[in-house]
């Protein structure tokens, strides 16, 4: 029976019924670890005490690495730093204030921020200062790039400091907490006016500037209840839930955060089914939030995160609502996909070792995420919040309980960068 | 402005422009080691020499643990080990002879040996002992499991020994290499008859027992070169070729095995719309071999190998052809996808730090894999030898040089479980 060679070991080798002892093997690697695993252990494996040893070592040295950069409760599930700013006073930021953002590109909480000063057409009066992941310290201003815009990484045009945490702690009185993006620096007081991505695009939405899309109103206030009630179930559930399945430390905290997120994403499938955007047919503030999370579905978090029963792109109305959004003008340039990836997969390094970058999907491709939506015909439901109503009623009587909006109270909506918070 | 409570920070906060040093935050994790941090380095995160340091020592011991499990190329190419048993010779083991099958469930290559005892009905004349994965040691027989049919570990049936390693060890002259399943037993000598999965498959098709299907020929004589055309193309760049993306030790290694196998992956998509099976109208053993990679691509190696650019679901053809043969009679049997995502995931714990086992894919669900496939109705290519030559020619002048054919020669088709040979 003929077969090719790649199936079948050499014609030269030595036939099985006459093998006796250690038949020659042709290693590809030479290196001394290797020689002196073959010295040792020959051509098998290590022996099992030495691979128990080596996997307790890992897995602990893992556990010790996330409890202290990914913080969690006793059942290992994550748990996000609380924030300490409180919200921003319009107020006190009249028109002629001089404010300045920084932001980054891999972080969703960032992103929602520079979504709405596009949306907004704010460039004119909000500059932006891009920062990018540092060897594993703090959000850095690279100095050398070459200006290609506002929305790549560049020097702080605010206050041309090396890395964000020199910005944070220019603040009177230094500072010493977590020193994340988005951040909004108010430049005549030289302080900190927010870092609550939240708050910071409510702010956006009602700074009364003189652009050109001044008009558009993303919280309209008819709107606003429901808006805050769909980030009741988008937030804990999706923003926040993909981090949870991440950063999940037992097999018990991941079932939880994953079959939350997958029942939230569901109910959202049913939505959008009959309106185009979450709260009908207007886009708000609650379709930025959830779009930032989305863009990155299957870019990172189904692989790397584990988010795994479902692509986005095996949810046809979820898919193309992120389309629908990723096409309003100057969205797309919003979202680098490629910042984003290494965002993620050169820098949280417990959970991915080896710091391999996965292929960018088919279906993340600019072109296909520019092919028509056809959200246009999406009929918005006329009785929208008696559906929402509905829909709220059943999450909060299935999947996550009460509770976890109580803990949740307190948590940044933001990224710090070094290892565990893009 | 109102806003819900989650995205704000508690009323009770400081305010921001009256805060001064540290303000509390309530970590829900209070272990000494928080606890240890929390004292170093107050709220923020650990500084960047400590950081950089547990990151480089965390790579450096990735790298060598996977130095020394899974060999690599001097350029992060995983090379599979080569094997040491040659061809089984058909004459030696004539129809009275009596054999016993090794398998394991996780394990791709043995997975083919038993589809086709499956599909040629050899059940009665073949027993099988199915083995699971140890802790860390090589494949172990549960002696306490309650017996639920063929298909679930249990005990070593034929020899009644604990391990795999010791079955092996029964041979004349011991053994020292690597203890692999698939595995066929020759009963009378007490010796291995062979642990190639393809030379397996290729006997088990032509034993003439007088099984129900022997009839079936898996292996015709006028398509065998056909046959062995299609796993030229298939084995590297698929079936060993999702192990390549996983255990590449470098980006460059990653991308070129990634690169390789879509480019195969869409040829089988394009040459899958005209063609039922790969060599037409019958099933083949290139069918089986190239099954057993598909049926664990979105379960294992979408995610735990990082083959990210498209799921097996967003093929088309791909997916109809791969639910025809799970659709064969007794073929879903042998697929247990329980057995398999731990195999894997709880298994290879340098890929997988934390051990934690990912939501099985919706695509994966059996009452989805068992949905009409209407393949049927797939009208198979007259020409189809001169459009394998076609192919044939386009792949081997595009990705994949022909060198590696040649580094192939060797490899072994089998897995020892232990840490990586899954």
């Amino acid at each position: 029976m003929a077969c090719i060679t790649i199936f079948n070991p050499s014609p030269t080798a030595v036939p099985l019924h006459h093998s006796r002892g250690n038949p020659k093997m042709s290693l590809p690697s030479t290196d001394p670890l290797t020689t002196a695993g073959r010295f040792l252990w020959g051509r098998s494996l290590p022996p099992q005490p030495l691979i128990t040893a080596v996997r307790t070592t890992w897995s602990t040295v893992w556990h010790l690495m996330m409890r202290q950069l990914a913080p969690s409760s006793s059942t290992g599930s994550y748990s996000r730093p609380a924030g300490s700013f409180p919200s921003i006073d319009l107020a006190l930021y009249p028109p002629t204030a001089s404010l300045h953002l920084y932001a980054a590109l891999s972080c969703p909480w960032a992103h929602r921020t520079l979504i709405v000063r596009a949306i907004k057409s704010l460039e004119p009066f909000l500059p932006v200062s891009i920062a990018a992941p540092g060897p594993d310290g703090p959000w850095e201003f690279p100095s050398s790039s070459v200006h290609a815009g506002d929305l790549v990484p560049g020097p702080d045009r605010a206050n041309g400091r090396r890395t964000l945490r020199d910005v944070y702690g220019m603040r009177r009185g230094g500072y010493d907490g977590r020193s994340t993006v988005p951040m909004l620096w108010d430049v005549d007081k030289r302080d900190v006016a927010c870092n609550e991505s939240y708050e910071i695009i409510k702010f956006l939405n009602s700074w009364q500037r003189n652009a050109d899309n001044n008009d558009i109103d993303l919280y309209p206030s008819q709107l606003q209840k429901e808006i805050e009630e769909w980030n009741r179930i988008i937030y804990p559930s999706v923003n926040n839930g993909v981090y949870r399945c991440g950063f999940a430390q037992s097999q018990e905290a991941y079932d939880e955060a994953v079959n939350a997120l997958f029942d939230t994403l569901d109910t959202l499938e049913s939505h959008l089914g009959t309106n185009r955007y979450l709260c009908g047919d207007v886009l708000t503030l609650a379709d930025v939030c959830l779009f930032t999370t989305l863009i990155r579905f299957d870019l990172v978090y189904y692989v790397l995160f584990k988010c795994t029963k479902k692509k986005l792109v095996e949810y046809p109305n979820l898919h193309s609502y992120t389309r629908d959004i990723y096409q309003i003008p100057k969205v797309a340039e919003t979202c680098n996909f490629e910042a984003i990836m290494d965002g993620y997969f050169r820098t949280l390094f417990p959970l991915n070792p080896g710091g391999i970058r996965p292929a960018l999907p088919s279906a993340c491709k600019p072109d296909v995420l520019s092919k028509p939506h056809g959200r246009d015909s999406v009929c918005s439901n006329a009785n929208n919040s008696k559906l929402l109503g509905h829909i709220l009623h059943q999450c909060y009587n299935s999947s996550r309980p009460d509770e976890e909006y109580v803990n949740n109270e307190h948590e940044e909506e933001q990224c710090e960068h070094t290892c565990l918070m893009t």
